[in-house]
């Protein structure tokens, strides 16, 4: 028990150390278990019982101490969230994959170290960083309405700023259509990693240039939007669309869903561009980025993963180290998921980024394979 | 020592509970002591060992169990950090308000809970959220230059849409030119809270409308600058201006200085907006807010802290519960900041948000006094 208490001081660190400030007071976990272990007995009723019910898939608690630390620590963010998210009617959950392998195959959890969330009939999978905060954030979009509805002109401004995110946008008759309903079927499916918009005001869509019933699928960071194809269309037709479009030529890389993007390499490989975006530096090798995404956005074997140093600054040192790069500057290179081995685009002298034209070249040298991270493994000439 | 090294071990949450993942690796404290007691006898040997030296001031260490180890946490974040930027050669240390007070006199520290800095003969002061990536951006940011340099019309546009930032531009000759040196020896006085640039391009200048040695002052939401008056300036009417200008009439509420904004306020209290940028409601409420800080930025009375809830998704519950509002909507009001008690502007109907006039009477109402966080303690009907 002593253990259990030690976590829950613990815990206060989870939410930030701040001296206290009437106002501004981070929470800190009051001790209580709200997070269930779900077994064979249990899961049908925690599933009815809340309005979601959020299930960590892990491992079995190992047995050697350190990594024992590490797996309550995780369990203390779920039991933090708890605690942050009480009135929201979340449930929340453990599966251990060994004890509990039929429910974890009823419920179809799989990949272990995420988090399934259960919301009406939809399961939703959090493959991020397991952090208190993002998964808090992660959980207060799901519970938001799957489609945010544009009234006018600065609510549509808002809308063109989002370039980050894949995003789709109907115009229809009113919330009682049949097409905007099946709209918003498709959008739960897709909620919160994607994000669906609807306006029912006549000047909004002509801006857009959409018709009734039409929607528009646009990709991250490209100007023009895509018109799906012969509407109106049904519920599977909006997700078979989205499900075959989603991977986009460059995106950026979110905590939310850090490790699953991570994870969607192709070939074993990454290309990978660091640039901060409040840099000036940055910024400009980001437009050149984005010029060459939009000039090759048919082409199916290019994916670009943008990381912008300032979202994960406590990775910094360790790329840095792993890649061998100065991430004051932008970077942009070829990385091996399997075994973090990478090479990186030269750039001559300190103050010339790369043209788009050479960019676009290099991107080609990578993806014929005439640059790839085995050429430099036998010599040394490159520290 | 058991106790030592189960903190080690809890310190793997600080920096997230990911499993690994090659590529994104999270640091995990190595159990390696880094931080140092700093006492009379080792503190000017410490200030010449590092090119920065990186001090918390903190209250004595507490009897209370509890207390006691949220303060080997605070502890446990310098370790991190120490450890996370060890290539870069900064020292850490802790000072004891009342152990260490005569060391504290002499190196000027006086707000407990805050950090301080030493770079150079330079001291900043750290008083935002005491977390270990928070913190280690910060220290990244004070190890940049002081004066980034816009080479071209791509950077320039970098440097528009940091609206959010208090930020000065120069146009000089070259960096050899005494005045550029003059205005970098102020950016180093406000790094890194205030930004500062400068160009050497003529055409950059021209599109900023700069004359040679011409610095332009821009507030936080403002559309267009202020010129420094009474040109080229040395280092100290840069820092007097700077220093008479600072508080702006909008600010936005950043991690890294979080409490000092909040410990800023005017007679007690505090004018608060909730607004998520990211929501299409949320963009066009600050979108008014912003008009309204423009027509009265001449107002020395009026300063306005704006709050995206999406930077503190762990305090969003918290604030709804202290303020009675609802988050998932633009919100505006005053908070009394010793009590927190807060009275909100009420907006009729869920779709309609204020006019900027609209907001800005009620903004008169609460500068004049008519509107005042007491005026609904005695009756309970705004529940």
């Amino acid at each position: 028990m002593r253990t259990v208490w030690f976590f829950v001081l613990v815990c206060l660190s989870l939410a930030g150390l701040a001296w206290a400030n009437k106002g501004l007071e981070f929470p800190r976990y009051d001790g209580k278990d709200r997070v269930l272990d779900i077994d064979n007995k249990n899961y049908r009723k925690a599933l009815k019982a809340h309005r979601m019910l959020c299930l960590l898939y892990h491992a079995p608690a190992p047995a050697s101490k350190e990594l024992s630390k590490q797996f309550q620590m995780t369990e203390l963010v779920l039991e933090l969230a708890a605690q942050v998210l009480v009135n929201k009617d979340i449930g929340f959950g453990m599966v251990d994959s060994e004890k509990d392998a039929k429910v974890a195959k009823k419920l179809g959890l799989h990949e272990e170290g995420s988090v399934y969330i259960f919301k009406a009939d939809r399961v939703i999978e959090f493959d991020g960083l397991l952090s208190a905060d993002t998964l808090v954030e992660f959980l207060l979009d799901v519970l938001e309405d799957p489609v945010e509805v544009i009234d006018n002109s600065l609510e549509l401004q808002a809308f063109d700023r989002m370039e980050e995110d894949i995003r789709l946008i109907g115009y229809f008759k009113s919330v009682k259509s049949e097409h905007f309903l099946a709209f918003k079927e498709a959008a739960e499916q897709f909620q919160p990693f994607i994000k669906f918009f609807a306006t029912f005001d006549k000047s909004v869509a002509k801006e857009l240039t959409l018709k009734m019933n039409e929607v528009d699928f646009y990709e991250p960071f490209m100007e023009e939007p895509v018109s799906i194809p012969d509407g109106p269309h049904t519920e599977d037709e909006l997700v078979a669309f989205v499900t075959e479009h989603r991977r986009p030529t460059l995106r950026k890389l979110r905590a939310e869903d850090m490790f699953e993007t991570w994870e969607d390499d192709l070939d074993g490989i990454h290309i990978v561009a660091f640039a901060e975006e409040e840099d000036p530096d940055g910024y400009e090798f980001l437009e050149i980025l984005k010029e060459v995404a939009r000039d090759n956005t048919q082409n199916p074997d290019l994916s670009i993963v943008w990381i912008d140093p300032d979202d994960f600054p406590l990775l910094i040192p360790y790329w840095e180290k792993t890649f061998k790069v100065d991430l004051y500057r932008p970077q942009i290179g070829i990385v091996n998921v399997t075994d973090a081995d990478s090479l990186w685009m030269e750039m001559d002298g300190s103050d010339n980024l790369p043209s788009a034209d050479e960019l676009e070249d290099w991107i080609e040298d990578v993806l014929s394979g005439n640059v790839n991270t085995e050429d430099d493994d036998d010599d040394d000439d490159d520290d």
